[in-house]
């Protein structure tokens, strides 16, 4: 990566670097129907952008509009694959085995995209042995030595609330940088370490939010 | 509500409507632990804002604070509450029984909260007739015919892809104002439906893309 190409990259603001994924979505969309070419304008309107805030959006990444001509789709695709972190592959271990844990388990576009898990871990002894998604369930009690022997990127906490800061501690110590966390805890680590939430209840609460607020003025 | 509330209420930026559900789940916290006071010194460390933050945050809503007395967590926890649309009670019909319809049908804190689903609809003869989380398992088709007889506030669409517009658009057809959407869909609504996404691929890219910045700064 050149200076200028690095600078580029740490300006992008909080609210492009929330958009990356769904341009990454619909660009792939488009490239498996096999569209070449994509003006700003069609991506705006597929996405409920304006095409002003699209072209503001892809001048963090590079000139690949051309006036009157639109966007190579296979280019930006791989240039937001890129920026996003998607040329490389990642470890993940996954901690809970209950119904979110399979729903992330079986999911198959995470291993296809290169975020392939490795590792599930339970402390329900009926689940221990069996098999998902092509992992055997071992006993979260061997967690640290897996990591020991076999160091991960990212760590996925499916685990009740209680248990879960306790999980992200040995997920830390075991030296995971990345945690995705879908328990409903607000997780404590260290600096060096970055957390990614999915919080269900907090998404309910934001449509509840805007639904009561909706009919609150409705009825003004 | 008074027009002064309701016009302070309508001036709620989208920044501190998105940190509303995590100071209703810490004052959750509180209050069972039985705590009747907080400061917004003791907020802030908690959930990593600064004191400031909290106590403009808290000034969209009330007056609860009083200079080194701080703030009562009940009140407080009561007046989250109802911002967020929690002092009714909400009819879901959730469509797509796979591992992620599952998981939200077994969720306990949504019934207990007041957002309860009343229906799950999949396509699957299998699955059809299954009783999950209290409720049986109908057929897609009869969908349109539910809401005709029991209307629903909220949507929780879990189906693939590929099927999410079409379910999204009988939900609409039956008069679903707020759609939860699990799938990787980009959903077109009327103006009058909300959508909210849990999009867990775009977590996860947030996630990559964090650490892979990261992990290019420490390079350089």
């Amino acid at each position: 990566m050149t200076a200028r190409a690095r600078k580029k990259r740490e300006a992008i603001p909080q609210g492009v670097v929330g958009r990356l994924p769904i341009y990454f979505r619909y660009l792939t969309e488009l490239a498996q129907m096999g569209v070449d070419k994509v003006s700003s304008a069609q991506l705006g309107e597929a996405l409920d952008f304006t095409a002003a805030q699209i072209r503001s959006d892809l001048s963090y990444f590079g000139s690949f509009g051309q006036q009157g001509y639109g966007y190579n789709v296979a280019e930006l695709l791989q240039q937001v694959r890129q920026i996003l972190g998607m040329s490389r592959k990642y470890s993940l271990v996954l901690v809970g085995a209950g119904n979110v844990g399979k729903a992330i388990g079986s999911y198959g576009w995470f291993r296809a995209e290169g975020f392939v898990i490795d590792a599930i871990f339970d402390i329900d002894p009926h689940l221990i042995g069996n098999i998902h998604g092509g992992c055997a369930i071992r006993h979260v009690d061997e967690l640290p030595q897996y990591l020991a022997n076999r160091p991960a990127d990212i760590g996925v906490i499916a685990t009740p609330k209680e248990a879960a800061q306790n999980i992200c501690d040995l997920l830390v110590a075991g030296g995971v940088k990345g945690i995705w966390n879908f328990s409903p805890a607000h997780l404590d680590v260290p600096d060096d370490v970055i957390v990614e939430n999915i919080h269900l209840t907090d998404s309910l609460l934001r449509l509840s939010f805007r639904l009561n607020e909706r009919s609150q003025r409705s009825g003004d």
